[in-house]
């Protein structure tokens, strides 16, 4: 294999992915794991053992159903909203790539805050899109003026948001996506992949607005990480067009399983969102009493501080090193995220930890 | 919502896009099950045993590996290939999909023989390619010449071609895939789905050609289908570029650990493979005595049958009343399908009652 035959591969790809970074998680092992907002608790035992007892039974030879009924009718119901208006996928982000794959193309203007969820760049790159960054306002805060006025500018088809936001943990302003809609023609795309955990949902605003995606998760507040499970909700005509680019069976008959036994769960997982919250809320509190640091308000699973005295890669590196907490380090991650962590809200015993190293580390 | 309100969102989607019908399968339920080439045989147990036993003790709460060290380090030793060459999927169409999507934008020509997997010709649309289609020739024979005729005259960066091909069983000519690789400049991917039951693999072509991908499956002989797993084997720097188009987390932890066992029972399904190349030559035999229906040679778990005496819709539909036989209506898919049904090899017992079945039909 020649130098001049791999560059003669490489010159097959599309120079707008050959101009992007892969998505990478670089997370050494640690005790303690703060770094990926998951659930700090494993999935219920009831759930576990419904999904084993379901797979022993079923035929792991046969591909899953080509549309899962059922499923798809509970999580309509959940939501209040019609079956032939929700997408199932192997994750939202498989939801998110379907959705930009059916309306993103050379140089399509898409609009999304920054700093958040670096996939959506990553993405619209991948589909060779132009990526219109709108920089959060003060405090991260949604500016919804400069976002409506940069889809106007761009003529933009599409305007993608996460509320709340990763990874600074702001919500959009009530009324917020009502006037995204209003005030612009794009399709809005919300990520409420952490909207269990605080701040508006979109879900009310499907009715009146085909305009509107609406993107939600197991991977958090459900504890599904491991399985992987997301769906879509948008109105029926827009949800067909999506599906065109969602591949068959594309999510298998165990995360269906877990799926289904997740929402049988819905009591006791609604109780461990609410604890979850409360330690966020404790969280924030604590950081904020630690000098040296400052903590954003934050209606996710998590909270992003800005380390004000020491190198934000160092207090990372002596989270892990010396405490064994693994955190997120995303101060290199541009639009103000300079010297910035983010924390996982997990359980009480988590926030005691983290705090204390904190307050020693920067002590 | 009103129809106008619709409408709007619907120009949102690219003409592309809505040109395309979506890939469905109107597949009635039956007790004998031969229409999506899946095996006839479940898991082995210990390979069912051992998931769910390491499914028992794995927190569901927790994302899967960003890589999969050990299971991709066993993917490349089986095939003796380099670990940073192998990129894991969802089922082996996502990996379809993201190669796609790192090579094809708006108008880029991509060259795949016809009929194949309607699935490459769905996603070129999607990403707003050309799709070049390239007749197979007489019985169905791949056209090597006219494959690399045609991907020379439209200089396509890419052409993909399916070996066993579905629907209809043909394997590519031996030195066909070195052809195609020496006598254009395109990305040359080759989706060996059922290469295990048989025709040549481009596996030894790979350490030469950094412009080969080859893409394999769990769901075929590996009896995963329900789980979803399939893997591409390319030169290392363009497998670093087709995984910037793959989500993060794209295999969940049970198909990861499934995928381990069942390399783990590579002897027991190897057998199972044996045996169903066996039950596929039989069914070939025994369909060519039947009067009024013509069987063309395969390669893979499946053989194709022309219904000359009685439209294939009808023995579709008859089979499925009369005799509980689900096989797969092909007939509509053009290019020299017509009348053509598609008939899964499956166990003996299968392979008794559809030949009888269509004995009886056709008389």
């Amino acid at each position: 294999m020649t130098p001049d035959a791999t560059a003669a591969a490489l010159a097959l790809i599309k120079p707008s992915v050959r101009a992007q970074t892969a998505y990478t998680l670089d997370a050494p092992p640690a005790p303690r794991k703060l770094n990926q907002n998951e659930s700090p608790f494993d999935a219920p035992p009831a759930v576990k053992e419904a999904v084993l007892a379901a797979m022993r039974q079923e035929p792991w030879n046969r591909y899953p159903p080509f549309t899962p009924t059922d499923l798809v009718r509970r999580l309509a119901a959940r939501h209040g909203w019609m079956a032939e208006g929700v997408l199932v996928g192997n994750g939202s982000n498989e939801l998110i790539q379907t959705t930009l794959a059916v309306t993103v193309g050379a140089g399509t203007p898409v609009v999304t805050p920054v700093p958040t969820f670096s996939l959506y760049r990553l993405l619209v790159a991948v589909f060779g899109g132009r990526h219109v960054a709108v920089p959060l306002g003060s405090d991260f805060a949604f500016d919804v003026d400069a976002l409506i006025r940069a889809v106007r500018e761009a003529r933009a088809p599409l305007v993608v948001v996460n509320s709340p936001n990763n990874p600074t943990g702001t919500p959009l302003p009530d009324g917020a996506l009502g006037r995204l809609l209003a005030e612009t023609d794009a399709l809005v795309v919300v990520d409420e992949a952490y909207q269990d955990f605080g701040g508006p949902t979109g879900l009310p605003l499907l009715r009146q607005h085909p305009r509107l995606v609406v993107l939600r998760t197991f991977s958090k507040a459900m504890s599904l990480a491991g399985l992987r499970f997301g769906y879509a909700l948008a109105h029926p005509a827009v949800a067909a067009e999506i599906a065109k680019a969602k591949l068959p069976y594309n999510v298998n008959r165990v995360t269906l399983a877990a799926a289904a036994a997740a929402l049988d769960a819905g009591d006791v997982l609604a109780r461990r969102t609410e604890e979850v919250r409360r330690q966020r809320d404790l969280l924030y509190q604590r950081l904020g009493t630690i000098p040296g640091l400052r903590a954003y308000p934050s209606a996710a699973n998590f909270v992003l501080i800005r380390c004000e005295t020491r190198p934000a890669t160092e207090v990372f590196t002596r989270l892990v090193q010396q405490y064994g907490i693994l955190v997120r380090d995303v101060s290199g991650g541009g639009h103000g995220l300079e010297g910035c962590l983010r924390i996982t809200a997990g359980t009480a015993d988590d926030v005691t930890a983290v705090t204390g190293a904190l307050a020693e580390i920067l002590a």
